[in-house]
């Protein structure tokens, strides 16, 4: 990491789906856990659809076309949506308790041991379209320590608006060079970087489940290449006390 | 604790200056660390002026004399108008060393042993007028291991004002009857009782130095009344796991 000053980095603003946990491996698994009609790929198809639904939803926040919705509200209009075209009826309280699948997602094998070390050199925290609820419910079940919980909620914006990297930028009191967006997906890095942030890119190759893919991006297009946590706390000088 | 149902509580907000550190014994140590001319008391004296000027700097805010303002810069403020009082002059970058004291002050010795039990069982968050730069610092540096750092800062208004406390049960995802206010002030307890929350009220009678004394309040205003956090977290039923 020859070009990256290191040293001058205090904090890491880390996305959360597909960066930090596994949504395609944990809404499939909650459709077999639930026994719902929804099995294509084991329920891996809707998982795909639910999460397509998610960026068109937000766009209708960002244009106005919604008031601010939180994640819980927009997860739900996109699911009643898909389970009509399904044809699938669920009662209320199943509906609701699929629902909050977002907030039990689970972590990648690395995701915990990685942030436990980056946390003794950095301050670390989320910085998520999820909103502040949903991200501490899910830290509270998946053992994720983070220092704080920034959220796009705190700013009435979206990522990648600018407003939410410049924002956590202020609250955490540091210059924007000072914060390192860590990301598996381009575009969040690429809007980070366009406020003045450093950027650190975590490969996800199983985010969209097996022979899903990941978006691509140029060589050398962010300050730091992660294979995971445990690798990017190795390149950002993160070790363990003991180690 | 007979008539609070502590199953219903899910979060635990914490005022943190007085009752998680010591701002009397960590500005006294510090006014002997860097040296200053500020010694009656060992610097206790001047802790309490720099104390005392909070509350009308904060309703200067409150009353839109002042724009909002950090806790940084109300400090500074009451800083360099005791300084003047006294004729002592400091370079400028040990008056802002000094102004970070807040930053570094020191938990209570019970402090991070009672968090890290009631961490176990509820969501533990700072809810202080501390801005979220200085309570993250303030976290690092002693160790307290929040699940969130909230402040008055995310609301634009400073305690005792609705907004805080109904602000944080809005961001927590709870009913302001699943949060509890945790407290050594009993006009911040009573504040929060008034928008719903539980409360907690914990003895800190060294809060203002040795003969300081604690400010009144009546047996059983409050749903808990604890010695210390250890003591909370007993009360409580939050244990460590090996316990």
């Amino acid at each position: 990491m020859p070009s990256l000053p290191a040293s001058e980095i205090r904090a890491l603003c880390f996305d959360v789906f597909g960066t930090v946990v596994d949504w395609y491996g944990s809404v499939q698994a909650e459709v077999q856990r639930l026994g719902l009609p929804l099995g294509a790929n084991g329920g891996g198809d809707f998982a795909l659809a639910w999460r397509a639904g998610y960026a068109p939803a937000m766009q209708d926040v960002r244009s106005g076309a919604l008031p601010w919705t939180d994640l819980d509200g927009l997860h739900r209009r996109i699911l009643d949506r898909l389970l009509a075209e399904r044809g699938v009826v669920l009662a209320e309280a199943q509906a609701a308790e699929f629902n909050r699948v977002w907030h039990r997602l689970q972590p990648w094998p690395d995701s915990v041991a990685g942030l436990t070390r980056l946390k003794q050199r950095f301050t670390i925290t989320t910085l998520s379209n999820g909103h502040v609820a949903l991200l501490l419910n899910m830290a509270k079940n998946a053992g994720l320590p983070w220092d704080t919980v920034l959220s796009a909620e705190l700013f009435g914006h979206y990522k990648p608006d600018p407003e939410v990297y410049l924002g956590a930028a202020r609250l955490l009191g540091l210059r924007p060079a000072q914060v390192m967006m860590v990301a598996c997906h381009p575009g969040d890095l690429r809007a980070a970087a366009a406020c003045g942030l450093r950027t650190a890119h975590v490969a996800r190759p199983l985010e969209r489940g097996p022979g899903g893919g990941m978006e691509a991006w140029q060589p050398g297009e962010f300050d730091v290449a992660a294979e995971d946590f445990v690798d990017l706390a190795r390149q950002l000088g993160a070790t363990l006390e003991h180690e």
